[in-house]
């Protein structure tokens, strides 16, 4: 598999905390990690690929200039480098036909093959999972306020068909779009311009699989009729992203993945 | 390393449980799982023993009689294999010179080789672990009921020293007292016997790294002056014990650990 990340020197803890995780439940496919970044030093590149080849993980890197989003929305939640996974298509090399984005605030906890081989129906070039269901307020809110007709999607986690997508990402849209979102409300910058731009060539995966916000265990519990509970989530659930400010990775406040996570921190 | 484990076929998926969490943090030594038991069916034996091949470990077992128990307590709680660990000295091949005997209800998270290489000081054959300082009361009034100056150990993790176990264990010697308790009031049964024959030939290694009692997560934070908290814990302890009644892998009361147990269990 080839995998998508696309972060900053603050998240090379969690980067490898996640990528223990994958490894631990995809050892059975030959894996690349692809990081898209924006000038991360020379030094933790180096001990970034041998943390890679160390965990049997390929590693490759690639640098894009800053200078394309020099007046992009940035805060400290939400640096530069999340808007690296919009160009992806257009940065990563022709050979790679398809890539799963993968943000560093998740453990991976079962085996991606089959999200890996998913078909894309004919139109759509991406796919993402929403979290309106389990009552994440934001996402519905979003949904009106970007006057989208489809799920508003967590781009946590994005498959993307990159032949199809070399055709409709326009590189300088987004860089259009991200520099003049400055004067619009963004709540969740990167995540506003893949809706908006985006939502419509993608096809949605069940988040309970692929994209599990940690914070709503009980949210997934009652919306399943009982049926999700944490037996189902370990077996089943293949994607486990801790949302929300509260990083398992810097917070004493507990939840009921914290000891999984903690134990892949320290692995 | 040379593991000890004995259960009936009740424990056969929480035995897996533990040998995977075993492996995950253990495959940098050669280790083969000595399974004593009463008569497991033979295509049990056949599958343990291809599962633990496919997990890269070695899997031999010792069937003895069942007849020599016969008369003693046995429960549902407690069943009669829990009496083989302390047989073990003279039921294992002389070619060993020492085993670690983990109990089924349990999960391994770190490195066991610190423990695996101690050194006995003279005079000690067993090293186990006492619950009494985190506040589990039944250890304390164990301790007093026994009428022993030495701490009640848990028999949940022991590691033995079979050269010198070999002279001091004596086969005729237990099995008689385990016979005879059938007129005492024997609360934990193994449990009670090893201490009350065993006790004073044994070491006391600290159970937050090596029986970590998961009921008592806040017990051993404040024990700790709130050192020992779930980071310290996923680093530093190697053995954590899923002591008492609601096990696991059955119940749907979770605690701090429960994700990380299932996660080894659906692996």
């Amino acid at each position: 598999m080839d995998i998508l990340v696309t972060f900053d020197e603050n998240y090379i803890l969690p980067f490898k905390t996640m990528l223990k995780s994958f490894v631990a439940s995809n050892s059975d496919t030959k894996n690349t990690f692809w990081l898209i970044h924006g000038g991360i030093k020379e030094k933790h590149l180096q001990d970034l690929k041998k943390f890679c080849n160390s965990q049997k993980t390929d590693f490759k890197h690639i640098c894009i200039s800053e200078k394309y989003f020099e007046s992009a929305k940035i805060t400290k939640r939400y640096p530069q480098s999340m808007y690296y996974r919009l160009l992806a298509a257009k940065i990563l090399p022709k050979s790679l036909d398809r890539i799963l984005y993968i943000d560093p605030d998740i453990l991976v906890i079962n085996n991606l093959k089959k999200l890996w081989e998913m078909e894309f129906p004919e139109g759509k070039v991406f796919a993402a999972a929403s979290h309106a269901i389990i009552g994440n307020l934001t996402d519905n809110i979003n949904k009106l306020r970007l006057d989208t007709d489809h799920s508003y999607f967590n781009t946590g986690v994005i498959l993307m068909d990159l032949v199809k997508a070399r055709e409709i990402v326009d590189m300088e849209e987004i860089i259009k779009n991200i520099n003049e979102s400055s004067d619009i409300e963004l709540l969740l910058p990167d995540q506003d311009i893949f809706n908006s731009m985006y939502g419509k060539y993608t096809i949605e995966i069940p988040d309970e699989l692929y994209n599990y916000d940690v914070r709503f265990y009980t949210a997934y519990l009652l919306n399943s009729e009982n049926k999700h509970d944490l037996d189902w989530v370990m077996k089943n659930t293949c994607i486990l992203h801790f949302c929300g400010k509260k990083k398992p990775w810097r917070s004493r406040r507990y939840s009921m993945f914290s000891s999984l996570y903690k134990y892949f921190m320290y692995k």
